[in-house]
């Protein structure tokens, strides 16, 4: 995908290339609350912040992944499974792993040694309030917990635990975030083009957004060894709202200020960073976000009957990506 | 366990409390020859040094992950597969899988912000040679390794991939090696009693040896699905083995040399940190290492018969784990 095929796509009505609202929806509205509220008590059962062996460390390990954020990651992980009609309990499961990874991810990413951040989410960052080596530990645990949660001794068939895994360990080792977040770091102060930045993104970011949507399809017994419609549309799907959400996150680090976003604003200029906004100005950027989320929804409509029926919170997901303030 | 229960055993004979010499065996001499080959063979196939698209953060993981080491995780995999006729494609990837966690770990623990070291097996550590950032992801991305080798296609059952992944999560966390390092990093230069070592090791380094002997014996339908005699011993034999492998690194620090270690020889000691010969002196952390392996060789003898018949590298194994040079 580059971004020219993006904005040249036949899809994208003249309208949505505006900026958007986000339409009010009292359905989705509750379905989202609903659910990020299961996200945060899936992360107080497994990441508990009291603990009698190593308190300290448990303690760091929840600071990082309870301090709230969108739960984006588990929000696509449930409503692909709601699609595909799959079972609560691996859902849960693979949505708790995901944001696991999530978290471990920005905890190593804001370390003094990475992008050197001190705020996240409104508060200090987990090394501003542990320590680096605790930090460090902490981000390493949640890693390794991410893949205990989706190995429990019941609650999910076994060859479904070793599938998600395999998506969970693909999406955020060196073909995917962490490989994405190498380039980041390496390419900071040199010139790179958008596709550039399309590349290193589907990565950093979109590798594991697109793997919560695979997992979540996963769970419902949708995966490459059955490569159906359904497969190849939440598979599309999943690239766009994943790389529309990267595109979104370097517009507000210019239009929204620090105290909407929960973090430092303005920060990808001040560290000569390379993003959309700079690689293509503001409005190309907000044209890209819009025609990313509408290749993504258009997938949906290659869904199966059923399927297409049951898409109506990834559609919705893909509007709240790219409508999003924070 | 406690100190003193392994120094009252009474299977420890009275002369095994001396240093002993390792002895003389051809026929294990081979098999260990063979499998360190097996296991950097399988290093420069899952860790390839050259890489298309990200190439600086695979050439650090190739370095951290292939640059030696006596592999004694995998050579405990593949000892505890013999014993129980495992399969050979999936004890591969499971000795491949633990060498890649203790990679990662090794190349997080010698970071600044951790023990600051650098030099490891004899060249300069991860992050002297590619910068901390490099280091950090590629510790992350070697982690996220370990599941992939652990979850392919094909080669190994659905189920069993489940299981050594849970294995290996569980030993590698917050339960286990993170655990025990934040143990280790909290305690550092205050004073700590041999039991207080022996909790924090069973986690620090004994988790990872542990799991290494449950894996190989999972690998041959062998784990707590089946609480049978041989998971037992097994288990009671991971544990000895674990911990006599920090105590003989405790004793070595103190007596050998840099050159013959690989690494920075006396830095426990530099470092104020709590060790078994700091603990109990050196006399005594050496009838310890002996006390540990005589369990461990003890737990064999109840294996049944077929199994203890084919349980002769897991003892010489313990005989080098404790009577090893560096």
């Amino acid at each position: 995908m580059t971004v020219s095929e993006v904005l040249q796509l036949e899809s994208v009505p003249p309208g949505s290339t505006q900026p958007g609202v986000l339409p009010l929806n009292h359905s989705f509205d509750h379905w989202l609350h609903q659910h990020q509220a299961r996200a945060q008590q899936l992360i107080e059962r497994f990441v508990p912040p009291e603990h009698p062996l190593v308190p300290q460390l448990h303690e760091a390990m929840h600071y990082a992944a309870a301090m709230g954020g969108k739960r984006v990651r588990p929000l696509l992980v449930w409503a692909a499974g709601e699609c595909v009609q799959a079972d609560d309990q691996a859902l849960d499961r693979a949505a708790c792993a995901v944001e696991l990874v999530h978290a471990y991810s920005l905890v190593h990413d804001d370390l003094p040694c990475m992008d050197d951040d001190v705020l996240r989410r409104g508060q200090p960052t987990t090394h501003v309030r542990f320590g680096e080596a605790l930090a460090l530990l902490a981000g390493d645990a949640l890693q390794a917990l991410a893949y205990e949660v989706l190995t429990p001794e019941a609650d999910i068939a076994p060859a479904l635990q070793a599938r998600l895994c395999a998506l969970l360990a693909r999406a955020s080792g060196a073909d995917g975030m962490a490989g994405g977040q190498t380039l980041d770091i390496l390419a900071t102060g040199g010139a790179v083009s958008g596709d550039d930045l399309m590349h290193m993104h589907s990565r950093k970011t979109g590798a594991l957004l697109k793997a919560s949507v695979l997992m979540g399809a996963a769970c419902g017994g949708f995966d490459t060894a059955h490569p159906a419609q359904t497969y190849t549309a939440l598979e599309t799907y999943g690239d766009a709202v994943g790389l529309a959400f990267q595109v979104v996150d370097d517009i507000l680090d210019v239009t929204a200020d620090s105290h909407t976003l929960g973090k430092t604003a303005g920060k990808d200029a001040q560290q000569n960073k390379s993003t959309y906004v700079s690689a293509l100005g503001l409005d190309a950027a907000r044209k890209l976000a819009h025609g990313l989320r509408d290749k993504a929804q258009a997938a949906l409509d290659t869904l199966p009957p059923p399927q297409r029926a049951a898409s109506q919170r990834l559609r919705e997901l893909a509007d709240l990506i790219v409508l999003r303030e924070h």
